[in-house]
């Protein structure tokens, strides 16, 4: 299991580098902010703080426990998959502050930090964590942190692209987080595993007990998951919205996913692989439509039809691809990220069509515009005119989503391709020993194998 | 292990049924509350979102988490254990937000839908996850949701007989909610498996994986168990009162649980069922009195009380009435919900009791008017004769929770006969297998057994 | 493995005798604070609830659930290690909440009880539980509950001496807190255990599924952990500020964990143990001047730094130590708490002697004095001579942590070494075993052994 001395060294000597990079610009350019001068302020600074830093708690533990948990489904691969996912949070988000800090909030020669700027960053490296999902288990760490510098800066750029100038309404990232890291993903994965078709390597199956500890995960996302759709509503009307409208659409989806689940199989049994993905279908779709004001019946039926399309993606859609155009997806995150989020992309633009005819006000009655937050919508009051723009955004936001992210994962996949970034080899796939001192030797034995399985396994790797 | 066809869809058909039904509903008569008009209501709506937003979130891991993993104590069936309890989690919320809103919000032929409904309608599917834990491993998916079905609508009407007619102080369910759904569970147990005496299966039997497991599930039911109980609270002293006394009678439970868990034990070893319960039995209990204006050593002594019988209870009284009665109770919960809501229904009559003659004052001080709760006690003034009629309705109000639910779980056991829900033999008990796609076949020669058991084991289940 | 009856007792009947005196305690002295009179009060009291209940529901998640899995690295020994830490922050805590309310609180002859009390004798347990690592898995329940007897008095008039007579400022308690506790631990260790070298134990050695757990604590951990550090501040800036600068720490720690590892290994692999400690080195040394109006890139080289320290602790100082002094400390208290208290309490200098030379303001600007908070510093404006006099004040804290807790520590770990305490036998260290009703043999080859090695155990164990 010998790593070459320079490839060795690739993963800390950048790391490294871009650490003591990270200090050198927070000390030439970052503050705080100037410290609020009244006791008013202060009082306000602090009523801010506490609506915005519990959902900033839950939203980390979503991603650095339920995250993490979720990708331990590979039963030898759980050391690895926590800690890479712990690794690439904390590299993207520092990365994503300083490319936020440079472009947009370079003011007077000073970029100030606050809680939401954090947010704001950690939301970039969401999309590496889940893109990442594609190659789970047959890429290094090297290759992951490449994956991570590449994406951030494009995933600023398309959200700019999709938000700023396409004025896409998407509070709960739908689309600029879910799609378009799916699509970066699966270009990754395609670009860097070819058109090779591969059986399935033993390491790869799941155990009871790897799966255990996934639906762990599931549930921890599941339960956290309206603070991540929530978090940057308006507070207020808006936001109490955004949380209910989740929260029916994933209890839904998790109905929803035990009778497709359960229906497809011929012995009827559930598969764990649907149950771990297909209950969060609803809180991907209903992102792009949480906060708007419609009525609650259209969030469960989002929430039933996502986890549908996930639960088939996984059985029909996923083998399909595999045969048909070699590509693997190791997480099956086009069946939880990327089915359910063209869905609700497509979702809110019917709401937005919807709402615009709608003129009895019973269903979607007008929101408040006290809120003063423009980017929300009071198409209520548009007309058809308005509506219609603002739903041909919408799907041109999807487009841009989908197109953007496929190329450039496409091209990040070949640069992946480099022999310095030690791609680990197939047989040594799938397995924390191979980054990480672990005895897996010793352990192997009593992991679900009988002893001359585990005897074999040892001298394999040697 | 082949299931009929006609069972094998069962579950999938009544369930989708289910769901298309409440889309149904939905669709028809619910909506959101009209978005406040003016910018002072937007910002008491963020306010009180923020105060109840957060102890949801609490009581969303309490529930999906922590008691999902409380029950993963069956080695064999930790998988089974956590998607059922999810499933019954979000299918009950689901049911009781249809009768909720057809019963009590029916105004105008509308439903309104808030944070507050969803969390009462989540308090009606906590019974359900309470009460099944009695016939835990030995009920097919199908016989778990007719459970659900039965106990939604008999515990909204007790609820409705206790809270609203008789006038019980219950804010954090004591009466209404555990002691409720524990008869309610040992009824349906009684009566679906009648008067056989078994031999202990040999899957029953947790091993340390499986009880590390459960005990983590305790430790995080413990966490969070102070927001379950003052949820419902009047904002301000009473839910700080609440929060401090589930806090002190959960603290008092746990040391008094290892002492008295070793007492009971000639070589002086800690039973993991014990730990497992006990540490919780003093948030059991404080529940009726929580909010009550009485001194700091009222919540430690009934905490220390409720453990001590919670350990006593599994010492004795199961095995007792196992013997005597064949009553299976797979979780213990006669002794976790059972005994320590009597006794804080009780201790809740002997603090009403006792306010009413304390006329100095200094302990059971008068609560403040202000808050403007009707529902919250200010009986220091009431005198003995409405301290009197409010301690008889608390007894009322434990009686009729006590028969209400023995005679309803009884009728609803007795309909689990019938053999169309697919209730599985004995030799397929505790068995993950059953429901799930898992290579426990593979699995279990590593799981503690030696291989030689494991073979034997996978020719038992042919 | 029989345990002699007066030892079988000890435990249950100290515990049973504190729990005792603890009731007559609470029932002679302490009552909770007079409900509050007005509307405008009792909207006080909730959003100060609002406030602190959630950041102490977070800091409970990081002792019961994070620090308890973070202990269960030893693959035979993690339900004590979980059970073992319950059990100490209860009675810590209620011990603290005793000495707290009968030194300072005594006025009137009643003891005030609200949120705020007790989670500052939840710090006092906090103590307890970091350095009872240094002897995890060789001591029985009763010499754990001895040193908690021991440590929470030292604890509190070291806190006073601290921060009340020297007025240092430590609001993350890096000093009283983490420097205290490791070299009281230390201490304690040294003296228990005296200057005999072993071998490593059997039974020492971690498996790859219990470092996966220790591995889910500590990210558990480290998603809270600027609850913990951020809860006594200032509400406003100073906690906002503390927030963030504790979140910059420790996401520098964990990039920075991650190269030292990999860089100090001749095959570039990472130790588990290095990850487990070296993300949370960032967040002990951040908390003495996690409020100071610093400029970001301090916390950021912080963070960073103490990592470093942390794992070069692991590597060399641990050993060394071992070697010469034959110290033992099982979970590298020297290397989390130790080592990077230190290095805070160093940073805390410098930050305040750099503030007092800074007059261009643009880094350390003046911290507002609208807050009201009297131990917020705000000596931006003392000029040189009040800075050094602080910075020695700081330094003389650390002193008097260091020198006051290894003393302590020595006199409590000699009493450890009393018969009647049952220290466990060396060959039945880090078992469960020895404390729990649990089936460890049966278990036993299937947890990482083969079947020849499970059979020794058990003859061993005889």
């Amino acid at each position: 299991m010998a790593v070459p001395l320079p490839t060795r060294r690739l993963l800390p000597l950048s790391l490294g580098l871009f650490q003591g990079a990270l200090l050198l610009f927070f000390a030439l350019f970052v503050t705080y902010d100037k410290p609020s001068a009244q006791a008013e302020d202060a009082n306000l600074v602090a009523s801010q703080l506490y609506g915005i830093f519990p959902l900033l708690q839950d939203i980390q533990v979503m991603l650095v426990v339920g995250l993490g948990l979720l990708l331990t489904f590979l039963p030898h691969y759980g050391f690895s998959a926590l800690t890479h996912n712990f690794l690439l949070l904390n590299f993207s988000t520092q990365w994503a502050l300083v490319l936020q800090g440079s472009l947009h909030h370079f003011h007077h020669g000073q970029v100030h930090l606050d809680l939401h700027n954090l947010l704001t960053a950690e939301f970039a490296a969401v999309t590496v964590l889940i893109s990442v999902g594609a190659v789970l288990g047959r890429t290094s760490p090297c290759q992951l942190l490449v994956v991570a510098a590449c994406e951030v800066p494009i995933y600023l750029a398309s959200e700019w692209a999709i938000i700023t100038r396409l004025g896409v309404l998407d509070v709960g990232g739908t689309i600029t987080i879910h799609v378009f890291s799916c699509y970066f993903g699966l270009g990754v994965s395609k670009a860097l595993f070819g058109a090779a078709q591969r059986p399935v390597h033993p390491k790869e199956t799941p155990t009871p007990r790897s799966d255990l500890l996934s639906l762990v995960g599931m549930l921890i996302l599941w339960v956290f998951w309206p603070s991540f759709v929530a978090v940057l509503c308006q507070p207020g009307d808006a936001q109490h919205r955004a949380i209910l409208n989740t929260l029916l659409a994933m209890s839904a989806s998790t109905v929803t996913t035990v009778v497709v689940s359960s229906l497809l199989e011929s012995d009827g049994k559930l598969s764990p692989g649907h149950l771990q993905n297909g209950s969060l279908a609803g809180g991907v779709a209903i992102g792009a439509m949480a906060d708007m004001a419609m009525p609650p019946v259209a969030a469960l039926a989002l929430g039933s039809l996502s986890s549908v399309a996930c639960v088939l993606g996984f059985r029909f859609l996923t083998p399909f691809l595999a045969r048909k155009l070699a590509l693997r997806d190791q997480c099956g995150i086009h069946n939880l990220h990327g089915l359910p989020g063209i869905l609700g992309a497509v979702a809110s633009i019917v709401a937005i069509l919807v709402a615009s005819e709608d003129t009895s006000g019973s269903h979607f009655s007008q929101v408040s515009p006290t809120g003063g937050n423009a980017s929300e919508a009071s198409w209520g009051q548009w007309g058809d005119h308005r509506a219609g723009r603002q739903a041909l955004c919408q799907a041109a936001g999807l487009a841009v989503a989908i197109g953007g992210s496929l190329l450039a994962g496409l091209l990040t996949g070949a640069a992946l391709r480099l022999p310095c970034l030690a791609r680990p080899p197939e047989r040594l796939c799938f397995d924390d020993s191979l980054y990480f001192k672990i005895q897996d030797q010793a352990e192997n034995p009593g992991l679900g194998d009988t002893a001359e399985e585990g005897a074999l396994a040892l001298k394999e790797r040697v």
